[in-house]
């Protein structure tokens, strides 16, 4: 199997990292172990400590795990990454870095498409609550924009679909194309 | 051969980067392509842009530059950083984190030493020649602290030492110990 990127982007509570881990466990038991999981908040602690959720630190954020995914798919390394990412040149430029080391199509990117009004229901880490009560400014999906893929390679649709449905989604995708 | 991090710390133009790409080169030429180099300049442009020179942005750009090498060690590939990496601590607790998933032995460092003095007569970036004129605060070696570790795996006197003589002393350590 080819080196990728499986990158998974959406609002907060919409399932990036159920979705990531599951495909993360599902590789492992097949035997691949030559993938790192990448989950933004963790990430943040070990490479982010200090960035806001301004524009600019969001970005730089991204673009940081991106840095990291370029490295390790130049050595055959694929990577699962959940991070929110509302920012689509963000998003195109982590795709540009990965692709020029692992090919065209290296890149998968993810939509965890889900309506805000089901993410608020499940809000997991009660941050929504928060945002909707003015505590949390630089919230996405309340106070700051997420900016919707316009050429997501897959997308799935975690309010109607199970997370099976999902991860088999990207499994088969994954499968043509690597 | 196992994986590693060879780890070059010393104070700014003691031949650090000289060194790493000498042993980068030296990999390549033996054929061994899974192995990265870090220039510790050119790290904080990719992972610590923000960060300063106190002594708790330079352990934060250390860690960081660890958890990479961490991450590309677990999948069995080398590092070799040059940066100058001041403080005894962090060194020791990316040690640590190299080790924990490449085993004892696999991280190796390498002080490169050379007087202050030697140094500021090179002044590859013209750099002293500013710390002294007082126009760069936080400068390791002029007003700025330099740990020299207490107990190194190698090393380098570039002082009197050839580039090719310095290499040689790493490269048998890494063939015995590797």
């Amino acid at each position: 199997m080819k080196a990728f990127t499986a990158w998974f982007t959406g609002l907060p509570s919409s399932g990036k990292t159920t979705l990531a881990n599951l495909l993360h466990r599902e590789l492992l038991q097949k035997g691949i172990v030559n993938a790192e999981l990448f989950d933004g908040d963790v990430v943040r602690t070990h490479l982010s400590k200090g960035l806001g959720f301004s524009k600019a630190d969001r970005d730089t954020n991204i673009l940081r795990i991106g840095w990291v995914c370029q490295l390790l798919t130049k050595h055959g390394v694929s990577n699962i990454v959940a991070a929110i990412s509302p920012y689509r040149e963000a998003r195109n430029e982590v795709r540009a870095m990965v692709e020029k080391v692992g090919g065209e199509g290296s890149f998968v990117e993810i939509w965890v498409r889900c309506p805000v009004e089901q993410c608020m229901k499940r809000d997991a880490k009660g941050l929504y609550a928060k945002a909707l009560a003015g505590k949390l400014p630089n919230f996405t999906g309340i106070s700051d924009p997420y900016e919707e893929p316009l050429d997501a390679d897959v997308i799935v649709n975690t309010k109607v679909e199970t997370p099976t449905e999902s991860l088999n989604k990207v499994l088969r995708l994954l499968e043509k194309r690597m």
